[in-house]
């Protein structure tokens, strides 16, 4: 008998009709009786003291019901970093001072959101402005005015990696290639704004809906900023329009709606626009990278200095992340003997920047695989050669950091070069026609427990059913990513059940059991997947022990699940329906159901993540040389992302990366004129849409991940790295242009023609 | 150290605030985006065939999306007793025939309701009437027409008991008392109408949320009807606004809602209003009950011999049950040697009666206690006397059934005498002036498990958390009897924490533990009670374990839970907070959280419940000669429901049992016409409201329920039963009036007094 596997299976997602009909029920779709509807004020300024707030007149307003500044709830300082307390530098409304146009100093909730709106413009601030810092060198200047008590200039974190004899190996090589990059702050775009609604229960629980990556972390900072216990919150996570890192913190309005609906009684929902998203939401670090690297003669890598300072805006928010990461990946993809990274995060007075799909890791490769390339044409080698020479194997260290457990970075090079026709292509295509490469690696969740959970990373309940179904239950957050459909799908592979026979719960704090970090770093499938396979296996061997019973087994035979049965591995006659085993089982069990809980934390696997992907890309691009426009004709990419347990689920991140990743380097950039955001509508915000989309070809290099569930790992995020820095290499190909300071403008290549 | 115990106190419900101040989400205050409102079409003949049914105009009507009739859908005949299939005899839709005036023919889903109910006059159905039977001797006449196929006769179900030498005991008998009694339908009157909304989830499940006491039994019927599996149905029990048994059922509009919900994609919506509840809805049995009692000249019972003939109603729904309780009701409270019981369920074409608050025993109680007063008169002893004598006590077995493990009925009798003042007013008060007295007992939970669960009768998952919380997750389901008060209750008693250091999750299958068999038969403070004590028991030693190994204390030592710590009890000053215990068990634990499921399966304990209550309720009532009005002037209980957990909470039983039974007793019923209930509406249908209530003053007898937990047993069932027959004596009494057809009207009064 050759048992069915659903691994490798192209199964649709199983919310995808609800998505594409309207009946998916996202946070602002929920009405409760007696909602309110809430609005927030935002500074005006972009640095000032708070001299006096008047809340009077809004009050008064007919049909509003509360008013709150930060005056009026406790100043707990939160955020993400609570390993490192001092990083948590954000209060929910603004304490004294505001610090970048956009920070929110003060929340009506009314019955409706036009009178909440109405009830902002009647808020009275005193603001006594301050002067104020918006980049980098300016933030760094001597006397610059600094923006927290708790430093004495802007520097809020610096991250230092040194390994190896880095001095030597620039002293002895024969070329240095050096390079200054800078990146852009570009906005995460997700379909559906920012969004929580909460009810204060008569119990005195706080149940708050929200549209987060991250329930646990919701709860638990929640119930701080409230001064309540982790269990006195209870976070609900309805489906959510997209993340991209921009929904993994607790935020202004998610403290406001369970402040004021405890205040007042009544519930509260908030909903952002468009332009308060894209005019004051996180949005991807700009950052300044200068970067040098030491080659032998051969091409052969022999160190790397990398020194990147991030404009982190006002406040540090998930930001300390990035400097770490920006070091990781500084290092990553080849092997590189010595290295050393300074970071520096800088406060300005911008809106805060946070995570971002990639996470440091689009700015790190963008300025890494520009310079590969760069150093290929000094050194008289093909990009791609270089590369070969220089590559990541499996069983490579990084030194103190991780181990590469599973590579297929040179594979997904070689195949790329074939597809692409990359020999026959680069450098042969005309003037205005070029042909770009850059790789990526990403991590598959991350090791670090920067968050302090006390729990598991994952966790997993399985329960089986006597009508042959299986629930999971767990707090893993779809958030579009489709980790809705690879759990179950992971699930059914080990029970050996159909999609259908699995029912899932999901997205509730008080259902679930505790905890799942949340959707970030790609953790979801190697984490969650971990846990659920974990919570299966427990519940296997208590039905394998009814079949072993039933069939008189040999003490040594090995049971299987598979094709809605349980039978002996090797004498597949012996099968009981799987719904037939679970009711031995149960009744064996004197009726008391049948259930697991699994779980799963990263341990003995370094400091960054359990795997890591690779991958490679190729894009073509034409150059029009009268306007400087840049088309994208084709990319092609290879990528390793382990075993695909879901071909089509991994084409729907690769094409989202690729979308993503254009937008990045072409036409997406937050304008910024003295920290106020210019362009705060789509119209002005120019995502690439599915008419900017060029064709795309794209194949795996299988190789198997031994810590992913299945042999896998991520595909979600790292693809999102290569795009930009192929797409730059592709307009140097073509033009000579080599463009350090993203995006790529009409006017900088018309700029370099005309030089 | 006296640890403070939370048992015997008056603690508030949780959802006090939220019922009056509106905030509390019943099941129609749920509204979901696009969703749909339906309306179901009634038959309007007592007994038909269906000729035809024309769906066409209705379907065309804008707005309409969709109508089914019992053509369009499986017809799966469902019911309660799935123990014994042929009782199952409902389908959610009409099928070929209609049994009763309101019989569900249709159902449609519109954009509103008006649309909804509008396109219910569209529908064409072509009834070929039949001749109808409506009471119980119609319907045993010979040639009498019958209601269903399967049976040649009306008789659906026939119940004996036998034991002792019953025909010796009347042949010696000194007096026989015989009577026969009749009662009336009344309806439950909950405050909620029936409510349910359906949605189908994209990945096949359906989400039912609906104003029910079983989320357990709609889980599985619905999905039976509907030809999915148990755990393709998800039900979520919001606030439920009373149920007395009458929201115990899978009922049509549960699978309308879900059938259309999946056939059209959007949700669906029903609310019943209150017009179809009286006039449709489920009711108490109307029962014709001939008994004899006999006597010995001291007043020993030495036999009783019980006729019961209920009439169901056009199908059995839970009504078998009623049978076997009439049966079981006619043997308690005293002593019988010898027993005889026949009961016979009817069908008859009107609307199917149900369980109601007591289910049985409202009936056989007032029968078996006006019997026992009117005994009392015939041999010229004190009515109360003749009780004492005959009282059942502590450890008496009731033959093959059950033994009853505590029973204060004596203790009740005494004290009850003596609150009234009986000894100087029976007999006394002078004419128009009148004092009656009547007895109860009532099961705390079934055994027998009709509704053939394979689950543990109840179940509870416990967390604890480091923030010093817990979470109690359980099936059982409050319907505003307080078992969302009264478990959280027994948790923190065990815990040693405080009601607000507990977090309930509850009415939800996917979310709660399986199974609870929901709220009926007063099984909850009992069953899942001891589920929830179990769960804590498990939870506690594993804590014990990390003060145990803290204090290095000696094997002996017992450890114990108060007072927000955990502790040696013999030397209290080793002491940890409970939240620190956690923490620790958990780092031991490696970050898994700490959680156990307890379950409780009556096992052992015969085939009726595992305790007995008992009461004992004097009523003093002033009967006026012009009118024949009753006034109940004064209301005196004493009762054993074991440890009261929460004595505030069994006075709010207490209070609720005497102005339902006084509406049962004087002034409600459904007026019925060939089969058509005229009284529809609270106007003409009267039930006693806040003003109508006499003053009441109540008293424990305290016993120790070994079965229940910390000694506890039901308190809201049995109060239902006495106070019928109480003021029936009272009556009595003050007029030499005994009713024996029920309810007592003026008419009746005014009759006896004319003659």
């Amino acid at each position: 008998m050759s048992r069915q596997t659903l691994i490798g299976k192209s199964l649709p997602r199983p919310d995808a009709k609800a998505k594409v009909t309207g009946g998916a029920q996202y946070t602002d779709d929920i009405h409760l009786p007696g909602m309110l509807h809430g609005a927030l004020l935002r500074s005006p300024v972009a640095h000032a003291r708070i001299a006096s707030i008047d809340i009077d007149r809004a009050r008064a307003l007919p049909g509003v019901k509360c008013v709150i500044t930060g005056n009026d709830v406790p100043a707990v300082r939160y955020g993400n970093w609570r390993l490192v307390p001092e990083l948590q530098d954000e209060t929910a409304l603004a304490v004294d001072k505001v610090r970048f146009i956009g920070d929110e100093v003060a929340a009506v909730a009314a019955v409706d959101a036009d009178t909440a709106r109405e009830a902002l413009e009647l808020i009275d601030v005193e603001y006594e402005e301050l002067p104020a810092v918006f980049g980098i060198e300016e933030a760094l200047a001597e006397g610059a005015p600094h923006l927290h008590d708790a430093h004495t200039d802007n520097i809020s974190l610096t991250r230092n990696i040194d390994y190896g004899e880095l001095d030597r190996a620039f002293e002895e090589a024969f070329h240095i290639q050096e390079d200054v990059f800078t990146t852009h702050p570009v906005n995460h775009a997700y379909m559906e704004p920012c969004s929580a609604l909460a009810r204060a229960e008569s119990d005195g629980r706080i149940t708050i809906w929200t549209s987060t990556q991250t329930p646990y972390y919701i709860q638990c900072l929640l119930a701080r900023t409230m001064e309540l216990r982790e269990n006195d919150v209870r976070v609900i996570k309805p489906h959510v329009g997209g993340g991209f890192g921009g929904k993994m913190e607790l935020r202004p309005w998610d403290f406001c709606a369970a402040w004021m609906a405890r205040e007042i009684g009544r519930p509260v929902k908030f909903t952002l626009d468009r332009t308060e998203e894209l005019a004051t939401g996180r949005r991807r670090h700009a950052v300044k990278i200068s970067s040098r690297i030491a080659f032998q003669e051969d091409g052969t890598i022999t160190g790397k200095e990398v020194r990147a300072w991030l404009n982190g805006g006002a406040y540090n928010g998930m930001g300390p992340t990035a400097t770490f990461l920006i070091g990781n990946f500084g290092a990553m993809l080849y092997r590189i003997p010595a290295y050393r990274y300074r970071g520096l995060y800088i406060y300005t007075n911008t809106p805060p920047a946070g995570a971002m799909r990639g996470f440091g890791a689009p700015q790190a490769l963008y300025a890494g695989e520009t310079q590969m390339s760069q150093a290929a044409a000094a050194l008289g080698l093909d990009p791609i050669e270089l590369r070969l020479k220089n590559s990541m194997t499996e069983g490579d260290e990084i030194p103190g950091v991780a181990t590469v457990g599973s590579c297929g970075l040179k594979e997904c090079l070689e195949e790329v070069r074939r597809i692409s026709g990359w020999n026959e292509k680069r450098a042969t295509l005309g003037r205005g026609h070029g042909i770009g490469v850059a790789c990526y690696s990403f991590i598959s969740g991350g090791v670090f427990n920067w968050f302090n959970t006390k729990y598991p990373f994952s966790s997993a309940e399985v329960r089986v059913f006597d009508d042959g179904t299986a629930q999971l239950s767990t707090l893993a957050a779809d958030i579009g990513q489709g980790s809705d459909l690879i759990l179950p799908q992971i699930l059914a592979e080990e029970l050996g059940l159909r999609m259908d026979d699995i029912r899932l719960v999901t997205g509730d704090t008080a259902a679930c059991p505790q905890s799942d970090l949340g959707t970030w770093g790609s953790r979801v499938t190697l984490m969650a997947g971990n846990a659920v396979r974990r919570a299966a296996k427990e519940v296997k061997e208590r039905l394998f022990e009814m079949v072993s019973l039933k069939f008189d087994l040999n003490v040594i035979h090995e049971l299987e699940c598979g094709d809605g049965h349980i039978y002996a591995k090797n004498k597949p006659k012996r099968r009981i329906p799987f719904g037939e085993v679970v009711a031995m089982a149960q009744r064996a069990n004197r009726g008391e159901p049948i259930k697991a809980t699994g779980y799963y934390t990263p341990r003995d696997c370094g400091l960054v993540s359990p795997a890591f992907s690779f991958g490679a890309q190729v894009a073509e691009t034409r150059v029009d040389l009268d306007t400087g426009k840049v088309e994208v004709e084709q990319m092609y990419t290879v990528h390793d992302c382990g075993v695909e347990l879901n071909p089509m689920a991994v084409e729907g991140q690769l094409e989202g990366s690729i979308q993503m990743s254009l937008g990045y380097a072409l036409s997406e950039t937050l304008v910024m004129q003295e920290g106020r955001t210019l362009n705060t509508t789509f119209l002005d915000y120019k995502i690439p849409v599915a008419a900017d989309m060029p064709p795309s070809i794209s194949k795996t290099v299988e190789t198997f991940e031994p810590a992913g569930p299945f042999g896998a790992k991520e595909a979600g995020e790292g693809l999102a790295c290569p795009t930009a820095p192929a797409v730059v290499d592709a307009v140097y190909d073509a033009t000579g242009y080599c463009c350090n300071d993203l995006p790529i403008t009409p006017e900088k290549i018309l700029g370099h023609l005309g030089a």
